[in-house]
């Protein structure tokens, strides 16, 4: 049985960061925990102001049975102050950033940091948020009414399959609507859900609706305006928040705007649009999808800068959205040579606290956003990097395709792969950011968990555990909770098989368990504050199984998550005993170390202490 | 006898990609190697556009008896565009980055880079620079006439012992002038360096002259502006070049700008300085030492902005400098909450282009230094942080004090942990940058590597070794080459012995086998293309010694350096045999393999193929 140690360690959580958000000027005091034997011979903190690296002593402030703390005060002199710890050591000093202990010098990246730009609102770290793509989740009594627009191709029916590839992908119509969804909030209530996040309601072209004709418009097939602020009603009215979703970088190619650009060089909205070689540019080379050029003044007055913008005008009455996330974020404002990104989300953050102090803003980015998260713009993004890809790395049950079209078949991982990807990508955001980052399991642009995992139940577990135990705000998509399943972004699009009828293969399409297992877990994450506010230190248990604790200063939670049987390991240097919370396998306490049983493919939960 | 075997591989050498500096809209053919039989099933690029990722496939160009070449197009879209290689193998895909190949995700932060800024001069590269204090390197017969102004204290003799700490360290004067340097370029000649780089060379109150007084006066204790003419005129007759020493963050307290601003609420230069409770600011808090605010337009024009500036003025004629090492570069332009440091070096980049197309601008960055070498500032920095500090980290015979001041005990580092040190800061600039860092064992500012070494002989050859067939642009502080002692920067400061005077501890001061091991060294590298312009192949062998290839399309050279005896080992997937050209050993040739003798320290380096 392999013996776990814990590292020296520090994180962003308020057992080592005072909460709150800093002023330039402030001095911020931060703690470092040793584990009691570690052999340290002094600890410093080393900062970087103005460029230049400067280390100041730390000072022993408690110890415990099993821990001394350091703490160091860090001057707040630059809006961002990247940090980390010196320890000296009779084996050679060690550095201890992001990544974890490192017995070498390191590069600046993965330093801590505090920043003086405020972080996303409380409420978002607290949140359970639910993806709705409306035209799939339900319909309303209003939509038999409603006639299809040209580019529409009516579904079958409302349990269908949908289509995987071609056209038909952005035209199949359903029919679900917003009253529908309105209708359906009991559902997320029993979820245990409190934020709908609704995939764009624009009137547009295709069913997806990122190709949006206008802005100004809900789309009179999803009930219009009045229907949007009467599902908002609804929402607010259950202490639940709605979000909506904005496309930034392009337009489709039936936009008001567009139309006018093309039509008329003169017109204002020319500028709004990049032209090359006689015609506009597209996004991705897809002409449909003219992308916005954001130098544009008046561009930004329309969709980002001030009250009249697109963005701030759905904040406000009667619509009261809470927050945007925004599409293709990590691409707007760029294009070529011109790199506007930083602007356009500092501008759009500006404007959003200019209309209610605790509205959100989360970028849609799917690799590395580390270039993206500075703290002054976004306030956090769809965790793909640093959650999606590791969890199903480690989690896929055989070899197959990526998230998205990687061209390479994707293997499955071990336990310290995983984390290993985890702190890296964390590492280059700060804590305040990544305790708001967007865990998902999949989206509307993935295929569906469970068909990933094959449709075990056991490894669902530990998916769905990953999600609610590691910090971040985890984001589920609609129908992953009742078993929905999709091989690729369009083929996941499925309805909500609010009858339980079958399958296609047959098989109901409502899996009870599957549900149940969302809400227990949705449950045990809101009844948490650990598991919604505490740090995390990670053991290092083997391949198939992952160890990590999660904690506030007067609250500890441990999880062990394993995908197969394995042998069960001994974690030294933490408080025991523990009370299961989930799982009901019982934790050990033998020669002063906590005992985690071998267990099956699972999760385990314990309070501790 | 360990088994090394060569990594898929790729770096911004010639082999891999063409030669120049690409423009927005060019398409660059990447070229990755794989050793036969990696098993790889495809490879591909992936690239970031706009802030995305995109993949495409690479194509199978060559074999050979030992690699696979793949080529793939990379379209340089973005001023700087990051690329890496994904190979798709049987267990799982695999990413090679300038970190080496991760068998999971990884972040963006260490891709390869196309740049479509210029590197810096191609004589940069191919140089060998030789750094003078220029008040202990040699006295002319006119320094004996000056008269010493007021904060200097004669040194008693001009082979006394420089101070190591208190005031004395910055007044002892032993009166070394520019008239002194140019009759000793003999010297220079000789052991076979090309760039003459002096410390600052202004009008100040100290003898380091980091406190300049004046930016229009070359110091009369130092012969005055006719002598840096002169001196300049002495060093371009025969076929070398000269680079200057620009403070650009502060400037002294007697500098004639300060005067003004102090005296003169409304004085033109009030704006040059930051001002705060009634004072001044100063660097790091010395008050003697006021802090440059890169803000104001004025002090731009005449520090780096345009034909009339400090910068552009000693390059024209008739001192015709080469360039500028800029000191104190990382935190030039950086205070607080503003941040023009990027502004600062792309204005000083583009002044001095304008004067001469080939002038060199480096910067004094002692840590990361990736943040500021995007491209468009710098062309390289002082490499303390890939070079420096991981080859003392892993020569260092006892555990001791670091470069500069850390506060810990710094350990003896394995070969590993040097190469992967290097690997991680090398990573985060591009190669065009990378083979144009000024690789040093110590400067002014450390403590000489002789005295870090212990004086053992052998450890000084591996290290000069390191020195020149390391990718990036030796610098020699004066003084080491003829085994010049000192425990820190300011007790390094020794003069040259050129009347072969006896050591404080009775030796003799000028080590004639030093001298010719730098030398012979420094030529190995001059003749050499591979050394100077090759690529940079590791291969992992051990603790005690690290081997590696350096490779242009047409020759490759083999180095293997170790700091102790060590076992040999066998090299798999490289040409043989190889000439011997230093060190005297013999490379073997078995069962398909090189086979590294075992050695005892020291350094060998052969010719392949």
């Amino acid at each position: 049985m392999r013996d776990a140690h814990p590292e020296a360690h520090h994180d962003g959580s308020e057992a080592y960061v005072p909460a709150g958000t800093p002023r330039l000027g402030d001095v911020v005091p931060v703690r470092l925990r040793v584990p009691r034997g570690y052999g340290e011979q002094s600890v410093h903190v080393r900062y970087v102001h103005d460029g230049e690296p400067f280390t100041h002593p730390a000072r022993l402030d408690r110890e415990d049975a099993r821990d001394r703390w350091y703490v160091a005060e860090v001057p707040v002199h630059n809006p961002v102050t990247g940090y980390r710890f010196l320890l000296d050591h009779p084996d050679g000093y060690r550095w201890v950033n992001g990544r974890g202990t490192r017995h070498r010098d390191v590069p600046d990246g993965a330093d801590f940091r505090l920043t003086v730009h405020g972080p996303g609102p409380d409420w978002l770290r607290d949140a359970a948020v639910y993806q709705v793509f409306p035209d799939r989740f339900a319909r309303s009594a209003a939509a038999d009414a409603r006639e299809l627009p040209s580019w529409a191709v009516p579904a079958a029916s409302w349990d269908a399959e949908p289509p995987a590839r071609g056209r038909d992908t952005s035209a199949t119509v359903y029919g679900g609507d917003l009253r529908g969804i309105a209708e359906r909030l009991d559902h997320l209530e029993r979820l245990g859900v409190d934020v709908l996040y609704l995939t764009p309601v624009f009137e547009a072209t295709s069913v997806h609706r990122y190709d949006a004709a206008t802005f100004d418009r809900v789309d009179p097939l999803l009930g219009g305006n009045e229907a949007l602020a009467e599902l908002s009603a609804a929402v607010h009215a259950r202490g639940m928040r709605i979000m909506g979703d904005l496309t930034t970088n392009h337009t489709g190619y039936a936009h008001e705007w567009f139309t006018r650009a093309s039509a008329d060089p003169e017109a204002p909205e020319r500028d709004f649009y990049y032209w090359a070689d006689g015609g506009h540019v597209g996004w991705k080379g897809m002409p449909w999808l003219p992308k916005l050029d954001h130098t544009s003044a008046e561009l930004a007055r329309r969709t980002v800068d001030g009250p009249g913008s697109v963005t701030a005008r759905w904040l406000a009455e009667p619509y009261l959205l809470d927050g945007w996330r925004v599409d293709v974020a990590n691409m707007t404002g760029r294009y070529g040579a011109q790199d506007d990104a930083a602007r356009v989300a500092r501008t759009m953050r500006a404007t959003m606290a200019a209309v209610r102090p605790d509205l959100a803003l989360v970028a849609e980015l799917s690799h590395d956003p580390s270039g993206d998260l500075a703290g002054d713009g976004w306030h956090a993004t769809m965790n793909y990097a640093a959650f999606t890809r590791p969890v199903w790395s480690w989690l896929r049950p055989q070899d197959g395709s990526d998230v998205w079209d990687l061209p390479a078949r994707v293997a499955r991982r071990s336990a310290r792969d995983m984390v290993v990807s985890m702190r890296e990508f964390a590492a280059a955001v700060p804590w305040s950011v990544s305790s708001r980052q967007w865990n998902l399991l999949g989206s509307h642009d993935t295929p569906r968990i469970r068909t990933l995992l094959g449709g075990d139940r056991a490894l669902l577990e530990v998916a769905v555990g990953l999600l609610v135990t590691l910090p971040g705000t985890p984001m589920v998509f609609a129908g992953d909770e009742v078993g929905a399943e999709g091989s690729n972004g369009e083929h996941a699009r499925t309805t909500m098989p609010w009858d339980d009828a079958s399958r296609w293969d047959g098989a109901s399409r409502w899996d009870a368990g599957s549900f149940e297992l969302y809400r227990e877990l949705l449950a045990l994450r809101r009844g948490s504050e650990p598991l919604r506010r505490g740090g995390l230190r990670w053991f290092d248990v083997g391949t198939d199984a992952v160890a990590f604790v999660r904690e506030t200063p007067s609250e500890a939670v441990l999880v062990l998550a394993s995908r197969a049987p394995w042998e069960g390991a001994r974690l030294r240097g933490i408080a025991g005993p523990g009370e299961n919370l989930y799982g009901g396998a019982r934790l050990g306490y033998d020669d002063g170390a906590l005992v985690l049983p071998p267990t099956g493919a699972g999760l385990q939960v314990w309070r501790l202490g």
